[in-house]
């Protein structure tokens, strides 16, 4: 039997007043480069696929966190979504592990057709003291399917997506 | 607090007769091309990753299978392994989904410094008729990694796998 | 100004009765694993991008080999390419360079509805002695686009590539 | 013969009193996502690749550009670089080609241990009128492979490295 556990989907979690969609990623081993760490460039990979995990629908019958109501999965939907920029910043290498990373996500702004995606990277959860790797943030852009311009976001993502709304991430090291 | 079942993590598995390790491997919707379906060079990075936690011992804490015994993660091990052939057969287009695909693994020989890794990847466990995907084989050698010569399986390895050696994979369409 | 030599762009060429199609392919650092050579699923990467230089007409007023003349980049092409196999031995490891490497392609069946892609991947060319770092086959399969099954290969396919029919890859360490 | 020419090695130029390195890249149609462009996470793939033939000593023999004194292909160099951080805008997607992209590249700051490297990516060169698909700023950090701890840029690095200093990039659309 199939058993689907915080541990195994995404799940809305609220911790010291704020709420985050925490996202199991698993790493692979193909994701180090030759300096043994887990590339840059695959980092934004295990975000792409937590972003998709968070605001996709799943397939049909397999539960799924309730900000995910995009059928953005299907390329007959009306709306996709694009990313406009992206800003990362990498806090410590990444190892290689068999144990998911502990994506966490929540958005730092919601506008009038995108949505800034804040993410933290952390080390498995069961970890006595969770690391964190990496800290990113995603404008993602609704745009039409046919006309690539961007719409407005429907009453339906902005009542799923307002309970995770939370402060940005503010960069530090900005230039 | 953190369960590990047969769902999450590799396991040995003994059906009627034939005893495979089994291994939960997720997709990245990533893993897709522009033809909207896994590429079929993502399926060997699937492949990998299974090996991988087929045969590697994981993280100190983590269950693993019985044939997971290799340091292979460690650049400082004696021994790495090496490809050097392998064949894939793709039996059906690979859709993207949220849970993992059943990748099953077994030896269909053991020789003096290489095994072959014969892999049958499957639609996720819970389907009510599992589809498969593909099916494929490996020669993986074991090297020096000082050298870069074979070097020979040890009595560790051959007790370790013995139990999951069956009938190689008997290619139909071969030229 | 741009020019285009045999150095940059696929060409045809026949070299002791052996006609192929010749693609330089340009490695990237990331192609490489922890192990710190190429990886053996990057080097099936470098065969697609090869197979569709050769194949696939490039983008208009390049010139392309004269077996260029698959749509395939459009999806909205009525047919498309599928891989129902690929066999591949790996010969020597791969390091990183920034020369291309020297990608030799020839057709080693041309089937009702589908070709045998024989491959064999060179260090660059220029080099004293060239390395044979792999040898490969592919099976592809001429789609169609809507139905997803197979069509039969065109007049014009044949003639394009009968020139590059050559003795398929015989392999000495198949089991 | 082989022959390089500015298409296809990087160069150093300076157009309008800016300096620049001008790097071809080569996409890949498997950098395409399953919406049919080049995917995000896939663009900081070519910038890094842009980044090293920028850097990074190539091979004997090969001409470089006056900038590419890094040993830091070689694992046994004393130093290595890692990326601190990454900003990116993406301005219009980014279709396949087999033409090189023309990846241009300078610094935008000369610290004690770090770089911040400034990219544009923009289509071939030849195009009548190139379009500008991204602009990136990378924060590259020099470390010791030993201690993983910063190193003091040395004189030979500002000396090579301080002709392409320029203008940061200003991001307009920053949070």
């Amino acid at each position: 039997m199939t058993e689907f556990t915080s541990e195994t989907v995404a799940s809305v979690v609220t911790t010291a007043g704020a709420t985050r969609v925490r996202i199991p990623i698993h790493l692979r081993w193909g994701d180090l480069d030759a300096l043994g760490h887990v590339n840059n460039t695959s980092m934004l990979k295990l975000l792409e696929e937590a972003r998709l995990r968070a605001f996709w629908k799943p397939e049909i019958g397999l539960p799924g966190p309730s900000t995910a109501i995009l059928d953005a999965l299907s390329l007959s939907a009306e709306t996709m979504t694009l990313i406009a920029r992206q800003e990362i910043e990498y806090l410590a290498p990444v190892p290689y592990g068999q144990r998911p990373l502990d994506v966490q996500l929540w958005i730092g702004r919601i506008g009038g057709s995108s949505i800034d995606v804040c993410y933290e990277v952390y080390s498995p959860r069961g970890d006595d003291v969770q690391t964190c790797y990496a800290r990113s943030t995603a404008v993602v852009v609704m745009v039409s399917t046919e006309t690539g311009r961007p719409v407005r976001l429907t009453d339906d993502m902005r009542r799923a997506w307002t309970p995770i709304v939370g402060e940005p991430i503010a960069y530090a090291h900005r230039r």
